[in-house]
């Protein structure tokens, strides 16, 4: 068995409304940072997978993002597996 | 003016606990993914930028962390930066 890395994002949809980050971008003005639209903010994680090839080390964090890390209703997830 | 696509990861530092991530590391075992540890969880923000060129918008980023995205004392970030 190996030791995976995994690097996740989860955003929230693009046609959804994303009030902290709709609040975040609004601040910016306020901090002389008025170049700065279009806020979005979801979660980044970071996990150890054992697995015995990279194709199964994905399908396992593919699994644990359905399950639990991302809200498919509201979110959309993203990510990349590393060895090591 | 150009505008700049950026991509930050806001993490919580390695040697502070992280509750949320622990909570979803222990989750794991019960969904049958007892191959995953080490959860942590941190934040995700993309936004744009306007600016002049690459290291202006560079600079507008990192500014715009160290003021509002991320929290210097917990928390840990790194981002790049796109064109278009």
């Amino acid at each position: 068995m190996k030791t995976f890395r995994a690097s996740i994002d989860v955003m929230p949809h693009d046609n959804l409304l994303d009030p902290q980050g709709k609040a975040v971008s609004n601040s910016m003005a306020n901090l002389n940072l008025a170049e700065i639209s279009g806020v979005r903010i979801g979660k980044h994680i970071t996990l150890q997978v054992e697995a015995k090839d990279k194709q199964t080390a994905e399908a396992k964090v593919d699994e644990a993002c359905k399950k639990l890390l991302a809200n498919l209703v509201m979110e959309k997830y993203s990510f990349s597996v590393t060895e090591g």
